[in-house]
């Protein structure tokens, strides 16, 4: 009856949004919901860093009206010589994070060795870009019942990353969001071309929640503000950022990383933005 | 002493913002300035229409807050076999509407000879994308007095059209506005994929004001509105939408196009984020 | 010292030619080196077909002068309800298969935990397009000792595509084939944009023998001849297309797939061009 | 009846090639044919150099086989401070060279107002990749009776460069050639990304002649001779290159320039090519 090739992706399937929770955890721990009339930020360091910045980052976020960290224990890169992460060590670290602060955690899996591992400790699992069609990573996510931020690929259309999100949830995971992080383009003044034109579309054809990735999108920080508040304006239900105390230091990522001063503005302005549209934060 | 290829357009020659004004013409018309502290809106059919159409829709923009009417009179199609344009009929109905209206016009020129007529009626000169490495368009309409409203090109870099943009003003034409209409990528779900990322990068380059074209940024009327929300918050001078009585009876571009009352909703979600920015619409 | 980010692979760390081998195997098999002077030609289904069906195509392979066989019985696939290949009982039929006609077998693998059960049985692996970034599995293919045929990236520059050369070499696997397979562009004429450029670039870089799959890279069955004819003149060492007895009863890819006739073909033509550049086939 | 949007570019309205023309002038000139059974090579500086540089140039062609000369005399440049081209002066140059060596002439032209005058005295007048879609000018060169080679847009589709062809056509000039010169894609290890799946599809599509341009194509001179080859070998009807005595001082494109003993060893490669696939040169 489905006149697209995704079925249970599809708004002609289920029409109300899809609401992704997480429940409390930790010490004074909130619960979570993606997809609701709430626009939920989340920021953190690309990676698993020391569990002093670690601290003060999760302080910096919770302060600023922040719901959820992100950071990453198993980095994708395109260098075999890079940083590779830090792996359980790094899980383990954001575990204990959450437990002191009371701030749930999205981190990226690689391997589908690993997805019992994460998807048991983590409270959203990533897929990244270069993974979007990792058939086989897919349906290993769609077993567990974790939450899966599944990254639009780097030149992937939307319909493909449909199809991907049906992948995970035709094997059994409905709580899927899914997120923009850059295209791949002709253009050199950004490091991606961060299409928000997926959002309004995206609300037409599915009802999960949509993320916007504006750190990854755009890779330069002076950027991320601008369009962050643009994402919220066009819809999105998700805002995700890399912060760093010291951005020049942090592991990975630093050129499109804020500092948290950086970070408190973009918050109150996208408070502003979000209310201008009928929406809260 | 610049360090980037283009001077007259750069800010690093002069760093406070361009602003492009169009003094008041015809009964009860008002100055407009493009790049100030207002976003401006302008709105108008693809195509010359009926004076009746032209009527109608210059009191819809009026009455929704809109400063200046787009309609093409010359006509780009890729089709030698489609409608042109009703050429220099087209230009006299569009200064009669004026004269009655108080509303300014843009509307666009694609020939060198026909260069000095248009400018010489038309408020703004459009250069359409198809022609924004016309070299020798460009020389000719900035030998002219009349504001230009520079499209990017299907496919062109930030570099590029700035680069344009100094082909203008190297002429002796000062008043360049840099218009975002959505460039070409892989992805099908859009007609154009509408890069907002240029929006605040060229505000880090230029002093020239940005506006932002959504109806063929994206090619779906029901984008429009959320895309053009997304363009004020990321910081656009312009909004230059298509609208018409009847989309559907359009001489051309109909699917993109907004009715009235589609127009009316739009502009007041636009003054909403502009206030929330600290903008005036 | 080397001012390129991969090391292992670059012709500033090896200056000959890598030859990857193939020993004889199954009845009558000969040696196969992939990047020596003689062009290799792989032919083969999309995905592995019924017993009768892979004989009479090994049997044409023969025939014409090809020398390696290909067939999926693990299938990416962007829907998760199109058929998945037929896995391990896939590869059984490859391997009794290769006994009789002592024709060997390229197959992809794509989850880290089949790489061992593919690795063993395989004469070559494949690692497919969308897995080009999936470190894991670069990682996982690279500790095994059977040459791998590495697919480029829906949309990966050359570097990229070399830095995951990187990955298998750096881990222990110096036997790498690159696969030029098309990129995605805006052009839609084409499935994908076959971008032979990557061809006489990649002999500038790497010591790596490459390979063009022209049925992938166009994705229609007329344009492969004409570009596999193309791809021997600029300089591919390995060429591999899609072939069935009967394609419009392929169980995929059909549209893209020659029949028999055509490719004897191609054969023919390919041997005349191989001949005109001092080359073998 | 046509199923396609241009009908006189079609294969369905005409079934056999066009042959486009130029009869023989100067002294010792000779008859050259584009889209027969021969390949015609064009070659020449960027830009009209020095009376000096033009002879030495002319012989060199004439030596090695090519069939007639390029070179700019009105030039589009991105900025507009770069050299702009000789203009008149310069295709009196090309004029003379031509009365004294019997070498007919391609040159482009830029703007409506000059298309009277270039028409007249160049051989083959170019429409340039920035302008296939300056639907003033197309018109123009279809009222005169020149020859046009009409150049792929940076990032145009097949189908909207056979709408510009059609547009020639349809005003009355039926002598189009189209020439691929490379499309904008993500890719940076190649300047644009030369598109030779245009060729076959092409032959599928149209019976005008094709050429490719590998020079603008690739954007360096090692690429342009393996790149040239693959061309001939899928069916290219001309090939056009930029050479120059010395590449490293010519006005323009230096870097994409071959010097003559690259030219002539290029000549002998394309012309085993050509005679492998059944064709002369």
């Amino acid at each position: 009856m489905s006149s697209k090739p995704y079925k249970l992706a599809s708004l002609e399937t289920r029409s109300e949004p899809t609401l992704v929770t997480i429940p409390p955890c930790g010490r004074g721990g909130k619960k979570v919901v993606f997809g609701g009339p709430g626009v939920v930020v989340v920021a953190g360091p690309c990676s698993v860093e020391s569990t002093e910045i670690m601290e003060l980052t999760a302080a910096a976020i919770k302060k600023a009206g922040g719901r959820i960290i992100r950071a990453g224990a198993f980095k994708p890169r395109t260098s075999p010589y890079a940083f590779q992460g830090l792996g359980a060590q790094g899980l383990r670290r954001l575990a204990q994070l959450r437990e002191k602060t009371g701030l749930p955690f999205i981190t990226e899996v690689m391997d589908t060795r690993d997805v019992e591992m994460v998807a048991e400790v983590a409270d959203v699992v990533q897929i990244g870009t270069r993974n979007m069609q990792n058939f086989s990573l897919l349906k290993a996510v769609g077993r567990t019942h974790t939450p899966v931020l599944l990254k639009r690929g780097l030149a992937n259309t939307i319909e493909e990353w449909l199809m991907s999100a049906e992948y995970i949830m035709a094997n059994g995971n409905p709580n899927v969001i899914l997120c923009e992080r850059g295209i791949r383009t002709y253009e050199r003044a950004t490091r991606n071309t961060l299409d928000l034109n997926a959002v309004p579309v995206l609300k037409t054809l599915t009802h999960l929640p949509v993320a916007v990735d504006p750190s990854h999108g755009t890779g330069y920080t002076h950027l991320v503000r601008p369009m962050a508040r643009a994402a919220v304006a066009c819809g999105a239900d998700v805002i995700m950022v890399e912060i760093h105390p010291e951005p020049a230091k942090a592991i990975s990522d630093g050129q499109q990383t804020q500092d948290f001063a950086e970070f408190a503005k973009m918050m109150t302005e996208l408070k502003a933005v979000a209310r201008a549209i009928g929406r809260k934060m």
